[in-house]
């Protein structure tokens, strides 16, 4: 899994059907100046908002969940972050 | 999944049997200078055009969609994209 | 999926016993200019050979051809290419 | 798999069911200077700690073990190392 | 797949039970100058040893062998390299 933070989202009027009512979610890695171009798009699956900080899961994890587990999706919201305690002396 | 503009498509008659039919979309990422090698083919399975605005699933996501369970494709063009809102104080 | 060139093969007596017979080529992506890092190593699915413009889907989808499907392979050629038909406008 | 080093944990009380009680540990790759935005969130299954050495896998590998088989989750910590032995002429 | 070297071998006592027995070496990608922070960690399976160069299949693909189909490994050496014949004038 990785870290990010929800800074927007994607609107797809046409899209898969089993993808209606999901919520896609923009998102960035959480560390260093990540541009447009670092961005995801990813299903949330835990009432996460613009702004706050997840935890990003991909590949076939992201269908780990019942109601996505027969989507086409690859990457999932799995967790709201309160806080990420890090060894500093590590970087 | 990503974001991508669909930018042309492939042409290959010979190919593997289970991909008969199916319409082979060249994307590229749709935020950044992508350049031709950043490009990557994706099925459609939207009715996305050239020029337009896609989401992309790729991995074991792309055969969660009934046509293609078992056609060895790895990319699959999952929704048009009609808007993103983006929180711009991020980038 | 992505587009490739097929440059190379690979020999090896000692393998994975399923893959006994599976012709080993190596490619290196279409576009920019790739180094020998770069390049990969696919199954060959559909009679590609060297010099040619190949389609290549890795992950498990080079295991959803019905030789290959219990096999260690992570990458197969699945299409040689006739034509990449690109808007250029965008590059 | 890769070798990383356990630099930190993640709190998440809101998360998805499957993962309470799960032990979210970030991991940076051992080798190199990597920085912030080089780490990634690992689920412990062999009880490591901040400041060990682990061998980590990655995608549907980390589901591979019995209490995490239907968790949307995508990194495991397999192993903690005692010790790498490299051939150094190589580098 | 990729092209590998096997450089040495990790040395992890404390492990997910199913890799007991495991022989666990470490790879760097055979062209390039790859240094340390490039190097992976593959299952042998088929009795390689160090300074050989391997063909490696990673995901899922690396638990497409009998005696792994259930343990948490994404990475395995599937077949020991005599010959890779390239097109030179491509490079």
């Amino acid at each position: 899994m990785f870290t990010a933070k929800v800074v927007g989202n994607v609107v797809a009027t046409q899209k898969d059907e089993s993808l209606r009512g999901s919520k896609l979610l923009v998102i960035k890695p959480l560390f260093g100046k990540p541009k447009k171009e670092d961005c995801l798009v990813a299903v949330d699956i835990v009432g996460a908002g613009v702004g706050e900080r997840v935890l990003v899961a991909k590949g076939s994890a992201a269908r780990k969940v019942d109601q996505f587990s027969d989507s086409p999706i690859d990457m999932a919201i799995v967790g709201i972050i309160d806080d990420i305690e890090l060894d500093e002396s590590e970087f």
